[in-house]
């Protein structure tokens, strides 16, 4: 009896799990024909094949979902981003192709987010910006402790961090569309530009 | 009598300039909440005042409007900056400058022509795309001038070209929704962003 209680339980708990994914996975497939801030809540309920009101069990608002979807890839991104940091022999290149590959195996996320970064919705493009000032940042802690930048103003750490960043966003934006034989070519691209931009850096006088 | 005639024909030329007007701000209007794939030919008729079967008069689709946005927007600045380049000592200052004076002054255009050049409407980002890459084709035959560049092979300066016009188009993203007490900052961080990347540019070895 017991056993059987526990596991109705679980599939309860399975069976929220998947839903919750699946207005997740059909918020990302409607935004792409026509952008987040143009959908109701009906039809992201009717996608996962729920009523409008059962939404609500999964998420407070559309932009609680919007949020979600942010977590799931720019943040994630950032904190994976922190443990690579951690290795002390990370090289830029290295960094710029597991950017990519994050956003490979997350193609229709992060097709959705470059989309939104600047669309309609101010709730989704205010949430993405705001992590990708984070990682702005958390550049800036970064390049601040290489010698050669000692004599660099908190300013100038952050324009060349913003200048990085911002590159990087381009270059994804550019690799999401792009035909597969084209994205070798435009991850190289990536890294040679950041390249130059560090070369830059070792020339810029603060 | 023939004065009468000229006369309703003059009004006439001008009322369908003020209608096709209508109908490029009214697409403004509308996509700003929604983005343009998300608009009907129906409601952008609506707001121009016009029945739907009239919309045929002025443009022979959707996508033929988009195109006439581009046009307005990158492909004016494109020919501009052909324009700005032939004085011999236009700067790159001033030429950034001169591209942020001219957002300013068409500030939904160019609203629009930033969110929908990663947006829901193939078409349009096609042709926002096309005349970026134009944009880049004419900088590098700018930079193929440069004496201190003569070692580059034409990718490596197609390479630095499209840093510089991405960078600038990030700011201008940055730019369109900022408060103004924000904007000079903006304009000015651009500027050093690209003096950066050209400082890289003279210490890359080719």
């Amino acid at each position: 009896m017991l056993i059987d209680v526990s596991e109705q339980a679980a599939t309860r708990v399975e069976r929220k799990e998947r839903t919750r994914a699946a207005l997740l996975e059909g918020t990302l497939a409607l935004a792409a024909d026509r952008g987040f801030a143009a959908l109701s809540l009906r039809e992201i309920a009717r996608s996962a094949g729920i009523v409008p009101t059962a939404f609500y069990r999964h998420f407070s608002s559309l932009d609680e979902l919007g949020a979600t979807l942010v977590a799931q890839g720019v943040r994630e991104l950032r904190l994976a981003l922190r443990e690579l940091r951690r290795t002390p022999d990370a090289r830029l290149a290295e960094t710029v192709r597991f950017v990519f590959a994050q956003v490979a195996s997350k193609h229709d996320l992060y097709g959705f987010l470059i989309r939104e970064r600047h669309g309609g919705s101010a709730a989704l493009r205010s949430a993405i910006s705001v992590e990708m000032q984070l990682i702005v940042r958390e550049l800036v802690v970064d390049l601040s402790r290489v010698r050669t930048l000692d004599a660099w103003s908190p300013d100038d750490l952050e324009l060349a961090a913003d200048l990085i960043v911002s590159t990087v966003a381009e270059r994804i934006a550019e690799y999401i569309p792009a035909e597969t034989r084209d994205r070798p070519r435009i991850v190289d691209n990536a890294i040679r530009q950041v390249r130059l931009i560090s070369l830059g850096m070792g020339a810029w006088r603060p």
